[in-house]
C-alpha cells in the first residue's frame, strides 16, 4: 500500500499533511495484512514528532530512533503508512486542533471525532487503516473510540513502556490502540502487549450506577441491551455505585494529571513562548496555579479511588460504564459550551486513569445514528482478558 | 512612493505582508511631502484589520469605513503606504510576534522593537516612512519610541477620538504616533490633534527622581544632561518623589485596564478558540481571574494617582521620568525573564495611563550605543505645549 495515497487523497483530514512516514511491515508476519497510522506523538526514525503544534516541530530535530512499539508491529508484519492528527501536545478531548483542523468523524459527519487522538480513530473509523495507535492520559483513546464508533483501550498503566513517544503526563499516559474489527484488535493487542489474548471470561460483572446517572438518559438507554447482553454472558452481576462519595469527588484526583502536564512541559513553554490554541493555555495555567493543598487534596482522593477500585473490582471482575455521556458534540462549539461537557466526560474517564486499570471502549450502540461507546474497566493486567471478552461479545453481537 | 515596494522589500519586517494599502494623499496639503504607516489595528476601508493575529483576521470582514485620524492626514496630503505589524491584539510590550515575526529594530539590532506598536517604530526608525501611527494603552508607543530612539507620544486620553481601531481597553486606550524628526512630528501633531502647536514652554520642571532610581544607573546617568538642559530651559525645576507609597503600590492599578482588556475579548475568545502565544494568554487568563477586591483597591490605587498628578503636575509643570528602565532586551528571551522586565517597565508606564495624562518620549540618549528615551508627562491637554517644547530641546541638542 503506499502512503502517497494517503497524505495526497486524504478526505478525513486525518493525517498530518506535512510528514511522509511509510515504514513497510516484514512479509509473513502475523499482521503482514494490516496497515496502520500512528498519533504524531510516536518517534519514527528521521521524522520530527510534530506534536500536533507548529511551535512544538519547529523547535525539535528529527527523532533518533523509532519507537518500541511501532518497530514492534512493523516487525511483526504491518506496515505504517503515515502519521495522524494529534490535539495539540495531546492536550484535548474532542480533537479540534486549530492549527491542523478537525479531522472528520466518519461516523458523525459535522461532529467531533474526540481527542487528543483524533486522527487516528478517524483513519481507522474512516476505513484508511486497519488499526491506528494513540495514547490515552485523561481519556484520549477512549473518548474517540466511543465517539467514531471503533473500539479503543486505555492499557493498564505501564504496561506498554512509552518509550519513543511525546509524553504529557507520564505517571497518567498511556499508549493505546483503535479497531473497526475486535478480532483485528485482538490480534494487534497480542503483538503490543506482547502475549497471548486469553480465553477466559470475567467472572462477574459490576454496573456502575453512578456512571450511568451521569451519562444522558438516551445514552444509558441506548447501552441497556450490551449490558444485558454481557450480565448473562457473564452471569454474575451486581449494580452497584463506584464511588460512594460521588464521580465528581473523584474528579479532584485530575490536578495531578494537570499539574505534572505543566511540570513536563513549563520549561520549553518558558524559552519558546509557543503559539497555542487559548483552550490548550488555560489548561496549562489552570495547571501552573494549582496550590499545594489542592494536590494534597487530590493524592487522597487518588488513593480513595484505589482501594475502592481493589474492593469493588478484583481480578475477574469487569465494571461497566458508559465511556462518555454522550454522542459527539458538534464542532465548532464555543469553549464554554466545551468546557461543560468535558467536565462530565471527566466524571467517567477518570476512575481508570486514577487507578492505572485498563478500559477497553466498545462500539456496540448508537444514539440517534451517533455511536456511543460501553466501557469495561478490569483489574490491573487484565487487558488481555478485556480484549478477549470483547471479542465473545462482538461476536454475539454481530447480525 | 509606491507602497508595493515596502511590501516586496521589507528589510525591517516591519509591514504586514498580506495586507497592501497604499492611500495617496490630497496633494499640495500640509504633508504632503510624508509618507506613513499604520499599525494593524487602524481600519482602512476594503481591508481586514488583522490586529496581528492570524485567527482575528480569519474571523473578520474587511472595515468599512476608513478610521478617521488616517482620513484626516490623507486629506491633510500624507501618504500611507503600508500597514505595520503589531503585538496580538495590542497585547504585548516587546514587539514579539509569535506568528509575525519581530520588526527589526533599526538601532539596535538583534534588540527587540519594543511594543506594541512594533512595525510603525521600526518602520519609522529605519527611515522608511516619515512618520506611522501607533497607539498607547500601556506603553505600546511610548516604549518603543525609547527602545528605536524616535519621538512618540500617548496624547491625553480621550483627546484623538478611538473610532475605527482596534480596541483594547478603551478608558485606556490612546491613539499616538513617531517620528524620527521633532518638526516633522510636530507638523503630525498639529493635523491629528486640530490644532496648532503652542509655543509656550512650561514653567516649572519636576524631576521624578523615584522614577530615576528604578531605572538601570547607566539609564539614568545617560539621561541626566538632557534633564540638566531642560532644566535650564524650563529655570524653575524642582526634584521629588511622585509616588510617595512607592511607585511599585500604583502599578496595581493596571489590573483595571487587564480586566477591561479581558472584558473587550472574551466573547470573541470563547467564540474562536483564537491561537495566541502563550504569553498573550496568560495575559488574558490573568484578567480574567482578577478578583474584585483587586479591582476595588486598583480603582482606589487609581484616584490616588489621579490626586497625586493634580498635586504635583498642574498645568504649566512637566515631570520628566526615563521612559523605560533599560535600552531594548535581546529578541528571544525566556518568558519569566521578559516578565521581570515588563513589570519593571510597567513601574514608568503606569502614571500617565492611570492618570489619562500625555506623555512624550525623547530620543535624547543612548547607553552603550543602544536608545534611551527621557519622557516628559504634562498636564491633561497640555500635548500641543508638549510637542512644542520636544521642538526646542530638539533645537538645543541638534548638533
Amino acid at each position: 500500500m503506499n502512503q502517497s495515497h494517503f497524505i495526497s487523497d486524504d478526505p478525513l483530514n486525518a493525517f498530518c499533511k506535512d510528514s511522509t512516514v511509510n515504514l513497510q511491515g516484514v512479509a509473513n508476519g502475523v499482521l503482514s495484512d494490516l496497515t496502520f497510522a500512528a498519533k504524531d506523538i510516536f518517534d519514527v526514525a528521521g521524522h520530527i514528532t510534530g506534536g500536533g503544534n507548529p511551535d512544538w516541530k519547529a523547535t525539535h530535530e528529527p527523532a533518533e530512533r523509532t519507537a518500541e512499539c511501532i518497530k514492534g508491529l512493523v516487525d511483526a508484519g504491518a506496515t505504517m503508512v503515515g502519521k495522524t492528527i494529534t490535539d495539540e501536545l495531546t492536550r484535548g478531548i474532542f480533537g479540534e486542533n486549530a492549527h491542523d483542523g478537525t479531522p472528520v468523524n466518519p461516523r458523525a459527519p459535522g461532529r467531533v471525532p474526540g481527542g487528543s487522538s483524533s486522527g487516528s480513530a478517524s483513519a481507522v473509523a474512516g476505513g484508511l487503516v486497519d488499526f491506528a495507535l494513540g495514547s490515552d492520559t485523561g481519556g484520549s483513546v477512549r473518548i474517540p473510540a466511543s465517539f467514531c464508533g471503533i473500539y479503543g483501550l486505555r492499557p493498564t498503566h505501564g504496561r506498554i513502556p512509552l518509550d519513543g513517544i511525546l509524553l504529557q503526563a507520564p505517571s497518567y499516559d498511556t499508549i493505546g490502540w483503535f479497531a473497526r474489527d475486535a478480532e483485528v484488535f485482538s490480534r494487534v493487542g497480542s503483538v503490543l502487549l506482547g502475549s497471548e489474548i486469553a480465553t477466559e471470561q470475567p467472572l462477574r460483572l459490576v454496573i456502575a450506577e453512578d456512571a450511568f446517572e451521569l451519562a444522558d438518559q438516551a445514552v444509558a438507554d441506548a447501552l441497556r441491551p450490551a449490558v444485558n447482553l454481557i450480565a448473562s454472558l457473564i452471569g454474575d452481576s451486581a449494580t452497584l455505585r463506584i464511588a460512594p462519595s460521588g464521580l465528581k469527588s473523584w474528579v479532584e484526583q485530575q490536578v495531578l494529571a494537570s499539574r505534572e502536564g505543566w511540570e513536563t512541559t513549563r520549561d520549553w513553554i518558558d524559552q519558546v513562548n509557543p503559539r497555542f490554541s487559548f483552550r490548550v493555555s488555560d489548561g496549562y495555567l489552570t495547571a501552573r496555579d494549582v496550590s499545594d493543598s489542592q494536590v494534597a487534596t487530590a493524592k487522597s482522593v487518588r488513593e480513595t479511588i484505589i482501594k475502592r477500585m481493589d474492593s469493588v473490582c478484583p481480578e475477574g471482575t469487569v465494571v461497566c460504564l458508559p465511556t462518555a455521556p454522550s454522542p459527539a458534540p458538534p464542532t465548532g462549539q464555543r469553549l464554554s459550551t466545551l468546557r461543560v461537557l468535558q467536565e462530565r466526560m471527566a466524571l467517567l474517564t477518570c476512575t481508570a486513569g486514577a487507578s492505572g486499570r485498563p478500559q477497553i471502549s466498545l462500539p456496540v450502540a448508537e444514539v440517534d445514528g451517533l455511536p456511543v461507546g460501553l466501557s469495561l474497566i478490569g483489574a490491573s493486567g487484565s487487558d488481555e482478558s478485556l480484549i478477549a471478552f470483547a471479542c465473545t461479545v462482538a461476536a454475539k453481537l454481530r447480525p
